[in-house]
């Protein structure tokens, strides 16, 4: 952390800078790439693996495994993106004195040079290349830790011990807790959780370094010898982190089934629903009847299902082949085709 | 958002803002004092109501919902100080004039009228009482929040489908998901969760207000404007509803028993190596011993306890008794007291 | 801050969110179109007008006052780019029901409502429109407030008393401070200085909203609910005020002339020290005859030129003529066409 | 950052990371002590060294260097308090097992084992000694980066090249900038501004930690093994260079003198308002006399009170004497040793 002076030329510092950082991108942008694969080929593998879909930890309707790791693919696509686009705001050098104006070179020398280098000019430069370049480039990679946080979220949820629908991949020799022989615990997931938090607070720290005065005060250089290698480093460490967990994650189908039926059927409350409204019942009283049978689920530990069966307000209604229907899962997962197609053009 | 110029002489904005920030803390100490209330209350209520411990998400050792509504008012407590030390901080006004110099006015009538409003004069002044006041003041709202978002993490959690040890206060009218009737969201906790958030962005705009420039800048005031009332009233807003939220929540002893009943006995592992080793074994070989049979809990579905029974090697250590003894939960429980009577004193 | 529960059907939130920041961003773009057109207008006015350019707050060679501005310009159309890309990932809705899997509705009836709505449909979604849009949204919006902080600091550099090249417009009947009549302040630029720290804590807070779990949950909304408004409303404000400031902004070229000449000099130490070298002086040199004729300047109060014609050092290598081309101001600002060219195209 | 486990046991963890952070406050404590030992000095040398007070970074009235520097020094106290108070705060170890519940040991031991340490026993804990603890920590810190970061933006302002009021010490033998030979530069205390932001960054970081999942998860653990060190090495590292800044800071008292008459007696205008009202003018007719003078200072180049004595307005009710009080500097800063009374006492 000493001090810098003018002792070493800006020119050289920013446009080494410049190269220092579209070089840790196109790590960055490697790792995201070898996330993506991981996760494209677990979405595809557990297409049809139905797990239940929870909004607020509550059960909800059904969806698939794979439908979920869809989801992350494409977040994984917009961060790539992100990533490029940080890379080419990134990627601009200076060679033009020490406040901009080419007072002892002229353009077209810098734009050689930088040509030379793979880096376009800046174009129009202080002392600096402007620094809202870096607090794109760093909140960029933020941005994609908070996604990565995300899908380390979902894997900690899905090993809960209540839960355990997936785990974290486990060596055969590997110890878990020293004090509890029989735990295995997400400590992969909950690491990368805590990393992201860390870029967060970095790119918070790049953000304030756009302002600074006239044409350049060196304040951003404190800033910058720190969080320029530990916000890239740590990002490419949770990108692979992420991706070998991925590619290791055991997941339990027969486990999500259980969960899936844990509930006696009350997933399929709105197939009900939106059947009895089709069969001409007010909305408001359709919820009222599957709310009234739903409760009772819960306090009486009965199947939706034949609950509903007895209900005179629903048999007035429903035949049993329209029951039937309600609590068809397959017929509720029938677009998982589409959403592929969607992402993956397949 | 109007900009502010010299048209109200800055003694008087500075010494009104005071008063407005140790009110706005007396009203969050009310706050703080009505949530631990009610949590002392469900605690001691819930004293000796066993819960399954978890860390990593994953079951460990049983502790009591009493315990864990414990750690909630203890930090509390530690709210409250902070709350108090950062409402001492805040109370200072000034009356120094227009760079802190008492140039048209004595240091006398400062102090008399600091004391007739019933706030401390500010040392030392400039134009203004000194920022890093203030942004100790609003750091200290977001450690409060903070703590509110733990609590609110944690009922969310016990409000799980899989969990369900605890439920959010739910009115006999009210509806739950507009789509799915069966669904009782913890959206109250949920709301606390996202309240916290806004407060740590509120602390990192109030300590950029620290660096102005000489005697000041007015850079503060725009954001001080917003901040002011929005954390303020979003930390007693999310007080009180923490607070009715924890008197009326629904708590299921029974479910929790069912939860320390689920993983067949396992949680009762260190226990068990304890006792291996007391009589005499290795720690390494008791560690290898209690994890081979806690994995066949996982993969065939039996019982720990009878697997252990049937284990050689434990066999030749322990009897029926040690055995019973290392399964026996209130023994794991026998220091609550102790813990009450350090935090509550009873 | 009313909790939100599924009362309202979240595909019909989710989508309305996107419209409601689709158009924020519209008013956002408008608001930068015209504080660039305003700054493009100034700095073709300025091209010319010569200014010392300072880093560290040291003088260090002239620029030109436009020069300056077309930095800005520069910054402000990477700003554009930021939020054009930013309204486009957020312009993104969905009808894909409670879980994301169109259980209730085919994926073609939510890419037919969302080309009617002029959104796209979010290519795979939850419950909701995946919050990684969101958080690339207010870092934008952050952004493009840290750019406006940094022209809003050069203008309250320039206005200092020691400096006052420029002032930000102050209307006839106006008054300045309230206890010092003969006081201008700054004010309007101090605001937008602070409402920049407002923003990037908004951007904190977006941030943390990605991670929620499973499906959703909705911690998101309370945020979203404060920062939506607020986020959109400060940085249209602050576009606003800053263009109505760039337009009415006070300039003093002959101040600025002033300040240039006020280091006797010394600004134009590096064109001798390079022709110097040119004739032939080592570097190390060249550099201690150059500083030993600066340091007496401050010392001794003396012009420079004429420390240099004095130096016998000086005097082996350059003749008079030599001198008066490295002391020529047009020589080092002669290529201020071709960087107006770069940024405007003219 | 390899991922922790359970290898180690978390009471052993959490009470080394108390230990830890205990001694590096201590080492933080002893940097603010020589840092507030450093302002001391020069504040006392400084009582009576006049230089303009700015507010807006505009002159407004007179005051010392030493007063500038006494609040300095009342703000490091402050500074010490929080440091004093988060380091008790985190000084709380634990030895009560794997969720709290002393299942293996009893209180007693803890309580004994702390002591020994010097450690306070977290009163209540679960796996882990409760994050809020650690967040107040990381919080305090970043607010002492604040107060450094403040006085830092003072020495780069006192050392532009307009103002040159102090310097930063600068070695005989040391160059300038590499380019410009003439030029001296604060960059110290740029670096210093650079660093406070990296300990607001790490305090966002640490915020987020608070919220863990029921008895704990480890998502912290990344977090703090980075700016465990980080943070405390970085913030002794800026209190120690800010304590060797100003014990070499060059004052400039004769540039201070010529600062203070740079805008010919308008510093004094509001003494000549208070004096207007006091012989019975309106305030609102005395602000537009002073203001109506203070103008053509400015415009025309003159001395104030050469203006004031002609203008018809002020001779109705000023004699030439009441002007010379007015405009006696001697008067506004007769509370210097009031000042330094309050606040060091003496």
């Amino acid at each position: 952390m000493r001090a810098e002076g003018g002792n070493v030329h800006s020119d050289v510092l920013d446009t080494s800078l410049a190269i220092l950082l579209r070089d840790a991108a196109d790590l960055i942008l490697a790792g995201i790439g070898r996330a993506r694969d991981a996760v494209v080929k677990r979405a595809v593998e557990h297409k049809r693996t139905p797990i239940i879909g929870r909004s607020h930890g509550i059960h909800a309707e059904p969806t698939t495994f794979g439908w979920k790791l869809l989801a992350w693919a494409d977040e994984l696509s917009r961060a790539r993106e992100r990533v490029e686009r940080a890379r080419a705001a990134i990627a601009h050098g200076k060679l033009s004195g020490a406040v901009g104006t080419f007072a002892h070179l002229s353009p077209r020398i810098e734009e050689a040079a930088m040509v030379s280098l793979g880096l376009s000019a800046e174009p129009v430069s202080t002392q600096i290349v402007q620094r809202d370049r870096h607090a794109e480039y760093f909140s960029a990679l933020a941005l994609v830790g908070a996604s990565i946080e995300k899908f380390a979220v979902e894997i900690r949820h899905l090993q809960r011990t209540e839960v355990r629908e997936a785990e974290e991949p486990f060596g055969k020799g590997q110890k878990g807790s020293s004090a509890m022989p029989h735990k295995r615990n997400p400590i992969l997931s909950e690491n990368l959780s805590g990393l992201a938090r860390l870029l967060r607070g970095y790119a918070v720290s790049a953000m304030e370094d756009v302002a600074l005065w006239h044409e350049r005060d060196i304040s951003h250089s404190s800033v910058e010898r720190v969080i320029g290698p530990d916000a890239t480093v740590t990002l490419d460490f949770m990108l692979h982190r992420f991706a070998g967990l991925v590619e290791g994650l055991r997941v339990y189908p027969e486990r999500m089934r259980e969960n899936l039926e844990a509930t006696r059927g009350l997933i399929f409350s709105q197939s009900v629903l939106l059947k009895l409204i089709e069969r001409g019942m007010e909305r408001q009283a359709a919820y009222v009847v599957v709310q009234r049978n739903a409760m009772k689920v819960w306090d009486e530990g009965k199947e939706f299902r034949t609950l509903l069966a007895d209900d005179p307000d629903v048999k007035k209604l429903l035949t049993p082949q329209d029951l039937d229907a309600a609590f068809e899962m397959d017929h509720q997962l029938r677009h998982v085709d589409a959403a592929f197609e969607r992402v993956l053009g397949r």
